[in-house]
């Protein structure tokens, strides 16, 4: 299915939809997540626990949203993190000026290039405002941070572009009151903002999102001493690297040079194991290593986890080794010690970072999970039911001879473990169908015969198979189909 | 135990601590939550889900944190959520008005009042900055909201002071899509922002923070029809009102006229239950009937839920009754149509809010959880099981003789469905004692014997009870005495 069609479901099924959607100064790039989404949402970051942060014994923290001016000195973002734009002198309309060279001459300028190159392009090919024809101003810098102002001094501080940051200011608290030994994952789920000047195609490029990061901090001279390689050494990965698909265990990846370390390995490793099992089709995805080029300027090593969709290729996480770029900036600016002891040894750690697009990620199991079955005449989300935003439909086939009753008292037994939806109303297959769409894995029906053996009906939304089984085995067969593997 | 020892703990066991400490220029009112504190964060929200939001089949949503201008002309917090204040004409220090003019003269003047008022006192008792003794400037209103400027036209949109104004925007949309019938409770966690002229006590006055809130829409004429009432009519609740402590069941509550009405008293004592489950010391607590001049201006009946600390009452949840001023405000801004169909006739919904604020309530647990047992000279954090940030340690005995091996594989086994601790080094006693501090309910030991007879010591936090239990019955123990209840 394609993403208008996702979008569709989105929209009208409770997954998501824009923000202040009711006013016409709704800003592009923010969008809600309804009961859906949120139920979604919820259970993939409980995956996201089990399979990396509890799996590995990471720390999870929850930082501020809003940081202070020093973070982003040191971090390099209030320099650097920036576009460059053109304004047009007529209507007043900005555009990112790389883009927008691109779209006209398909000349490629980095949109790092210096200012006057953009100038210089504009004025050569005689670029005009697509919208009016008018000429553009200068080019300059756009920062994409939010500013906020604290207190009534209006102090400037800024919203977060990137989690990791709270995770690198309380490296050397976290490491020492928790008894940090390395190498150290440190891991937050949160809110980032980052002022898009265009922002689009809903979840997928948002001014506020959500990102699942993890910093892992490491000794440098023992990245192919990891004992608990040998968990994921014959996990297969795919590594997409010099125009070519590679397919081969995590060991293999290590010994042919195709990962640069064990420290690597294991950490892309983890990070297949846990995307098998939200269901994207992994045939369609691949590890792909970034050239000098393309990656971050502090990354010395950089893998883009990448999955087809029927938009294109989505970056759903960057795995990027840091280096000690982050902890030399933070403790030049603030003084303090960010050396850790190693097996009695002083060390300044690295940081290995797997920084997940939570938004994304949800968009692409939607779409890989989306299917149009003509033949049953049904829409069908045929999601991992521990990823379901509704476990179990609780279904009466009519509600009069005291079936509704019985229903809502079925209901109530299940309905605080288990994401259950009570209907009562309309014909049974509508509802069987409203089921099928937002991926119930189960509905259970109350008949005529519920009352006299106390049975009901399972219907499996996959094979649309129907079985009687007795209500008391109702919480062991939805404990065990629901549960997380 | 007192507000410093808590806040001993929370800074030395991961619970909370300062946001960008390692900076100067750290902002006042910022906070992160560590390990622990997001564990136990994590688990009273599951909580929060099940006694409130599945158990009365709410929708959850979870909204865009920055919203668009219109939201805020029309909620009123534009004009009118702002703090009066007055600043120093020497250092340029400001304060809020009222609270400088009543700890300096005792005289009370309601923050709403003209500045005129302000101004008047500050001359006639001749009010000084308490820093430098200079001159005040003529007060002003200050308002509490965060602007944020949106894409480089700049447009003002600001982070929203209260969840519950995505509730009211994404109504219409929820209602239809969701086939909604009243009454309806729609429920959102997720953090909210508030530039607080002096932000104090950690999480207790915080700048940005969560709140739990529920806005349950219902037709006002049907407040005593509420099928089910009969949940919870026997369940005690604690009502101040007319400065006297009423202990009645929700069904006298309504009866003798306490409570205004059955829905009201519903969410009351739900709310109970709930907070029942925390382990929150409920005969410290009342839901305190607000006065006229303290309620809101929205509100037409409002309960503040307060417990007991040692540093006073805190105000834990706000319940209010808003009637339709929410819907009416949005609806005559956006030309949105709000009414629905309840019963064949149309209806424009009245909002009852349970306002919940997350990080006072986990202070609140930890407070009333936390004991000094100088007998057993031990700090231990009695938690509810359910709540603890970690739900067994995993001790090796020592490390040597395979018993390092046989802990860590035991560890393994249970490290992906509970959230367990392994600690290998240091006194088993210390070890013990630091895992009291943290609330872990259980611990297990890995011996000699272990390796004989497959058996480990389980050790019962509260009780320090220790007793011999089978390797192969440990996950039916942990899951029983673990479970939500
Ligand atoms: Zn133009
Ligand atoms: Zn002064």
């Amino acid at each position: 299915m394609n993403y208008e069609e996702v979008m569709k479901l989105a929209l009208e099924r409770g997954f998501y939809f824009p923000s202040c959607e009711i006013y016409s100064d709704a800003q592009a790039g923010f969008w809600e997540y309804g009961p859906s989404g949120v139920s979604m949402k919820t259970k993939f970051i409980e995956l996201w626990r089990r399979e990396l942060v509890r799996r590995d014994a990471m720390l999870e923290i929850d930082g501020s949203q809003i940081m202070s001016k020093s973070v982003f000195e040191a971090s390099g973002h209030l320099a650097s993190f920036a576009d460059p734009i053109i304004k047009c002198k007529v209507c007043g309309l900005n555009f990112r000026a790389d883009k927008l060279i691109f779209d006209i001459t398909k000349t490629e300028i980095p949109e790092s290039a210096d200012l006057a190159d953009f100038d210089r392009a504009v004025s050569e090919k005689n670029i005009r405002c697509p919208k009016c024809k008018g000429e553009f101003e200068k080019a300059r810098k756009f920062n994409m941070m939010f500013k906020v102002e604290i207190g009534p001094e209006a102090e400037a501080a800024y919203l977060r572009p990137e989690t990791c940051q709270s995770i690198f200011v309380d490296f050397p608290r976290l490491f020492k009151t928790m008894r940090g030994k390395l190498p150290l994952g440190i891991a937050q789920i949160g809110k980032s903002f980052r002022n898009e000047i265009s922002p689009r195609q809903s979840l997928l490029r948002l001014r506020e999102f959500y990102q699942a990061e993890i910093e892992v901090f490491c000794n440098p001279n023992k990245l192919d001493k990891l004992e608990r390689f040998s968990e994921i050494e014959n996990t297969t990965i795919r590594v997409w690297i010099d125009d070519e698909l590679k397919a081969m265990s995590c060991k293999q990846a290590v010994d042919s040079g195709v990962l640069p370390n064990k420290f690597v390995a294991y950490y892309l490793g983890l990070l297949t194991e846990f995307y098998e099992k939200t269901g994207i089709d992994m045939t369609k995805s691949r590890f792909r290593k970034l050239g000098e080029k393309e990656k971050a300027f502090y990354a010395t090593v950089a893998f883009d986890f990448e999955v087809q969709t029927t938009i294109g290729w989505l970056e759903l996480v960057a795995c990027n080794y840091r280096s000690d770029y982050d902890l030399t900036s933070h403790a030049n600016k603030s003084r303090e010690k960010f050396e850790v002891l190693d097996d009695e040894q002083k060390v300044l750690p690295h940081v290995f970072e797997i920084s997940m697009g939570i938004d994304r990620s949800l968009y692409t199991i939607l779409e890989h999970s989306l299917r149009d079955e003509k033949e049953n005449e049904r829409i069908v989300l045929s999601i991992k039911p521990y990823l379901a935003p509704v476990h179990v439909g609780v279904l009466s086939l009519v509600k009069k001879d005291g079936l509704k009753e019985k229903t809502d008292e079925i209901y109530m037994k299940i309905k605080r473990r288990y994401d259950a939806f009570l209907d009562h109303s309309g014909a049974i297959g509508r509802r069987y169908r409203r089921l099928d769409e937002i991926g119930a894995p189960f509905a259970i029906t109350i008949d005529h015969q519920t009352l006299q053996d106390d049975t009901v009906t399972l219907r499996k939304r996959d094979s649309m198979q129907q079985d009687r089984i007795k209500i008391q085995d109702l919480d062991t067969v939805l404990l065990k189909e629901t549960a997380f593997p």
